[in-house]
């Protein structure tokens, strides 16, 4: 998995400190965590496009979180990250060599094998989808949100 | 995730149908699933390493399972092929930027990105873990052990 998820939830924690009146543009948000601005920018609009973030331009514009923190799961973060593909690709090598000779009946049902891993890739997803930005601010530590504030109205300022 | 776990599953069923008294060589299991030998030689050798198969040399020689079917998880077979790190990386952006006004005692617990991400990982090995090779022969095509062993019995007669 890409740092992508990482520099994605980080930013929306931003984001959701300075509260909804504020906007924070890429380059606000590269300085914050010294992150090359066009490499964050693409994860940002991909956040967009998810409907995880709104964008807005103009000079108060910037990027908002597009909906409170505790409707905003991680699974919505790694998602709009990372692409809708499941991390195990199943290219069906059941039906090669060996087994060009089994019936077709037999590929009616979906492999095994790929079965068992999208199981567990389920897991992940539903670990994921129980978890909310929310609760991430919760567990952050308690300095964490003043200090954001701070550094925003410094930075602005 | 890469397609060696995919080529190790099945070679492992394989070796699983025909049977403890068999063993194939990289050349056979190539040939079994039209798989790249050099390539698919590497995925074998890591099982060897983790354990997950034997290998010996000579006209009886190649892979066997280690141990019985009911023994090995997917995790095992997952673990050996894509290694042990975790698939979400944490690289501290926390401390960079803004973060870098923090006191150091803030840093001493782990990011709460990181322990997401990690408690989502977690139920993804707990799942592989719960899920043996013994529940994929059971969960196959009826007819898939038979014709395994046919296959095995024609490629060396």
């Amino acid at each position: 998995m890409g740092e992508g998820v990482e520099w994605g939830l980080h930013c929306c924690l931003v984001l959701a400190w300075i509260g909804d009146d504020e906007a924070l543009s890429t380059a606000k948000l590269a300085r914050w965590f010294e992150l090359p601005p066009a490499y964050l920018n693409k994860r940002l609009q991909a956040l967009v496009r998810a409907g995880v973030l709104t964008s807005a331009a103009g000079a108060r514009g910037g990027f908002r979180l597009a909906r409170p923190p505790e409707k905003i799961t991680l699974m919505d973060v790694v998602a709009a990250i990372e692409g809708p593909e499941e991390a195990f690709r199943c290219s069906e090598i059941r039906q090669r060599g060996a087994g060009a000779e089994a019936p077709a009946s037999e590929f009616r049902h979906a492999c095994g094998v790929s079965v068992a891993m999208r199981r567990a890739e389920l897991a992940w997803r539903r670990e994921l989808a129980a978890q909310t930005l929310a609760d991430l601010m919760a567990e952050a530590p308690p300095s964490a949100p003043a200090r954001a504030r701070r550094w925003h109205e410094r930075v602005n300022g």
